[in-house]
């Protein structure tokens, strides 16, 4: 990439950004503050803003270039999670109780340095860049989906996101084409039995026998009905049933998830739940209430955008530190922007043992490697230089 | 009782006529040779016999005493078991492949016995008894209601039987009041599933899976819905599915028996069996095809003439031979009898190490001290004289 | 009974010292008041009487016959429940939270009674007559072993006891030979496996599945392993895994109560119980954690005693309000007195739905027929009498 | 490839050798005129030619090139199987019971023609070529690895191998890096419990029960103990146990495959069945036995080698008709030689409606478009040509 400078010139800003944004974090769906940190931000630099965009606290900055051209979408998320952060170094969060531990605040300050280098380049940009900063990515129904409700896909070309990742060590980046990232859906079962005292069996229908057995045969979707060849994971979560040793409990409640990497898969297993769950209590003579709650559906690289990463990424990392990785568990909002367009989705190592960014996303210690948000920013901007085509 | 040298000189022809339906054995349904046996000690007796009763070897004679009064039935049962004899002794089953290993050659011979005994007394004998030799007790669905459909016990007040048991030492009695023998059904159940490689389950339904697990479901009948203090048994048999371990099976077929003391019980069972069963095939995908046969009712015997057997086999017996046992789980079609008119069932003990009367019914080195038959005539009619009302 | 007018007389007696009881009532191992109650009364009657015994509140009085003869020992029970009660009568509880909802205010008021009419008799009683009141019955490890370790029972020849009963009509009575009340033990286990991402399962060991086929093994022990013909019972009361539906729960805890009424099977289910959750936790790779409390042993009546009962309670109650009762699940700790002594516990019907006395014993609203106590006090009277052999 | 023409020549001949071999197909370890067959072709073309390779029907021809170079192996496998030939073609299997249902005697033509083809071009092979024609490929332990065993791989550089594939249409070609076809274990478990009565279970150790749970318990191995991203099936494909339905049974045995992708969840899976049996039958009283059969190792293409099918490949086919392919559950004893060294392992499609190639591998009326042979020849020459780097 060319102007590389520019990039290198605005890491000072990204961490005092991210620093303050880690001091005040905000949880989903209240990213007030946050917003208005961002839009403030991009005011200064000139760019056409709207706020309170898909009927949160989303923001949206366009930026038409100097030349004819397609145009590209940057996403970056902003919500903190509902824990206690126990780094206890200088920018450790000042809320108590919230804490960005997922590294949100790093994404913000990547795209808001993007979005600085790009409009000192604005006569090179070949057609329009938009920048997405999206609220509400921790908890489901989530943000992108009122994002793109709102419109911001509306004559978009491409979709480009990053994740910052502890579990990859900084100086690195990895991706891979088609299922990326899971499927996250929720179950929750209550079995309605026939409660009564423990020494007369007979006159009751024992929810927890039920509920047992119930755990048990849904060992059978992913052992016996799932094709092998499609990975797919059934837990139980919860189970919880009576309040006495020597009373047999009315009902039973069995709670879990559901991560899947196709539709297809995912609604098999969503059937065969519910078919079980009903089965099973009637075989007990009992009767099952079930919610099935759908999350974020599985994360799903275009194959033409994550060769375009695996052709430019070396370019910023070196060709040994860009790899194909597997597929990943934890599922991602970004899956709704590329179920509407092409894209790409892309893990950006952010881990290192010699600063204590050794701790898993989500946990109070985490934190991660800072220089990894310049990385993060130059791969956002070779993408989008890729893709526009700029010489 | 009185005239007790009379029975007692009918010891060596006892005897007799066992060793020769011992060596001479029929099965159920084709006891042809063993009822014109019977048949013919009868005539010769001058009693009024009817053969061919109940559509198969049944054989009734009736004795009118000389003094008016009440009407008793007596019966025995003739045929013998598809058991190979091992004893290896002078009077060993001549017929191969079949043998008396249950005693019912002993129970014929002790009630032409005791017929012979009344009909020297027939003066005294206050009304009338019938002596009902009865085919057909081992295979389902069993000689007793044949005869009863016949007219056997038309006009009978009271019926009694007796089983040479040698799990009791010879020379004690037991019964019990109510329930003393089971119910014993029986049912087949085939999982239809869908089968298919062994390395795509996806693509059959599991019929071994299906099968398993409704073994497991079938436990709770017992554990969690019949009543504690209702004896209940529910065994599966034997499980088949399947004919190459690297083939998922088609089908699975499961087989079993039950065994109650009361039609409740027996008809609860019954239901769960089959309501569990499609139940739980269904929450596999796959279908159930269940057949449950009732066997035999469970043999309740009547309070009050328990009660007799409590006051009257103390003269036969002693005082401390006579004992209110467990109930067993073995099934006896003279329940069929007991469901129509009052009557006890009787055990008369015949084991007796010294003479290796020591293995279980049915085996195939089965054999009764023969003493027993003594006692067991002497049960007979003194339980007769007492109801009859003799003095 | 002679003299029966002198109880009758107490009727009136015994419903205010019962209503005094059930206005003041106090949990199990804090019976302060009604002890110092029960021991004013006895006091009174010129009793040799001893407070504290065992440790706790227990109160023991003695009464020595004009006459030489034998031994007999009567006791009730005085603690009360941990229940609101809900009646809103003239008589309802004035302490929070507290209840006598068992009726042991009825036992200790018909023990007294008892008591006032032997006293009256002193110079016809044939022998030594002890009265005990025991504290904690409600409670394991219960009262009557204190007691017992006092030393109340020494020379004693016979014990008696009474439960008023609401589930049988007031004016009845009824018993059984051998095991009446069962053995009500508990257990608590806990899986320990290793919990985890709910998207990762093989990375660790889900208790809440070893906890569902724990549930599962269990139902063998009763549906295959205890004899038929003893009743048992094992109830799962509670399971509890997990706190989060989408994470892998580290342990699981059940806990439940098994019932019995011989020692043999429930050694055997104690033993069961402890292998198959070792085994089945170690099947999925976890570990158990058992706790097995051994609670009241089986109340097995003696066989003489309760015939005795089976002929005296008729002239009391009437021949036809006499019954043998089938096996009742719930405890008492009066079994630790007949693994000492023999002795018969009886049921005295107390139930009338005229005056509402129609809810089960431990219910908010549970109230007894009043005429009861004096048909117990009889009861109690009639048995000593038998007992000593008065005239 | 040059010379082109040469091959298509060859095509009358590989159909008639084809049809000659599926005429007078053999079996597994008794391939004596099939091996016969194959060195007398070799033995006309000159090449150096070995028999009963490996101790079995083994032949290797070893082909030294007009020029300096590396060493390619190329094998086929000639065996056919126990299937009753129902094509009624003028072709079909003269021998009862014995069957070419895999394909097996096109590979044998394919290799034979391609053997032809580089000794007419011997002055242009740039090396050595070794064509390894391998009995067994069907039964475990398989032929291959007596083969290598012989040496056929020392000196060797590289070695492919092709399957005519009915799935996929003729015309095409398919492979993948890494693992492509499964490994094949087998596991045979024997619980050994104690039978009895139907009716007396307490007095058993019901291996039923115990089998029953045994399938239950091993579902959790895929559905909790593997990485749900490592593709795996656990199958049991026969249970057995019992011989009748009012007997409780002795044992029970159970019989299933395994299909893995690589080494480390092979050997996970056969310990947790280890370890599941053993403990699953003790949670019952049981014992278990076990026989865990390693079967064929996954067969794991060599990425560089697959990188070049993927490059020669469309040269035959067009560019369109060359795909990867899924991972496929049956498995391979060409996986022995790829543990060895680097290689790849090509589908050639054989499939064709329009003569009724429609029928899966092993089935009676199984059939492949012959034309398909010229394809698989022509891959495996394209191959080694690209391979020996010939202009």
């Amino acid at each position: 990439m060319r102007e590389e400078a520019l990039l290198n010139a605005l890491q000072p800003q990204m961490v005092e950004w991210r620093r303050y944004l880690h001091r005040h974090p905000e949880l989903s769906y209240h990213e007030e503050k946050t917003s208005r940190f961002i839009a403030g931000k991009l005011n200064e630099l000139g760019l056409e803003v709207t706020t309170r965009v898909g009927g949160g606290h989303g923001v949206l900055a366009i930026l038409k270039g100097g030349k004819p051209g397609k145009t590209v979408a940057l996403r970056a998320d902003m919500d903190a999670l509902p824990i206690q952060d126990e780094k206890g170094c200088e920018y450790s969060s000042e809320v108590d109780g919230v804490m960005h531990a997922c590294g949100h605040d790093g994404h913000t300050s990547t795209l808001l340095a993007v979005a600085t280098y790009f409009c000192q380049r604005r006569q090179d940009v070949q057609g329009e860049i938009r920048f997405i900063f999206q609220p509400a990515e921790e908890v489901c129904p989530g943000g992108a989906r009122g994002m793109i409700e709102a419109g911001v896909l509306q004559g978009v070309d491409v979709i480009y996101g990053v994740h910052l990742w502890t579990p990859f060590e900084a100086g690195t980046a990895a991706s891979a084409p088609g299922p990326l990232m899971a499927a996250a859906d929720e179950f929750f079962i209550d079995i309605m039995g026939k409660g009564g005292h423990g020494g007369m069996p007979h006159v009751t229908v024992d929810s927890v026998v039920a509920g047992a057995a119930l755990v048990m045969q849904l060992q059978s979707i992913v052992s016996r009905t799932v094709d092998p060849l499609k990975p797919a994971v059934v837990t139980i979560g919860t189970i919880q049933g009576g309040s006495a040793q020597n009373v047999i409990a009315e009902s039973c409640r069995i709670t879990g998830t559901v991560r899947t990497f196709d539709e297809e898969t995912r609604e098999l297993i969503r059937g065969r739940i519910e078919d079980i769950s009903h089965m099973t209590a009637r075989t007990y003579g009992a009767e099952a209430k079930i919610d099935y709650l759908m999350g974020y559906p599985p994360l799903v690289n275009d194959e033409e955008e994550t060769g375009r990463f695996f052709r430019e990424a070396p370019s910023v990392f070196g060709a040994d530190q860009v790899s194909q990785c597997d597929k990943i568990m934890p599922a991602e909002d970004f899956s709704y922007y590329l179920q509407e367009i092409p894209g790409c989705f892309m893990f950006v190592g952010a881990g290192n043992p010699d600063i204590q960014a050794i701790y898993p996303h989500h946990h109070p210690r985490f934190d991660f490697d800072e220089t990894a948000m310049l990385s993060a920013a130059k791969l956002l901007v070779t993408m989008t230089q890729s893709f526009q085509g700029w010489e």
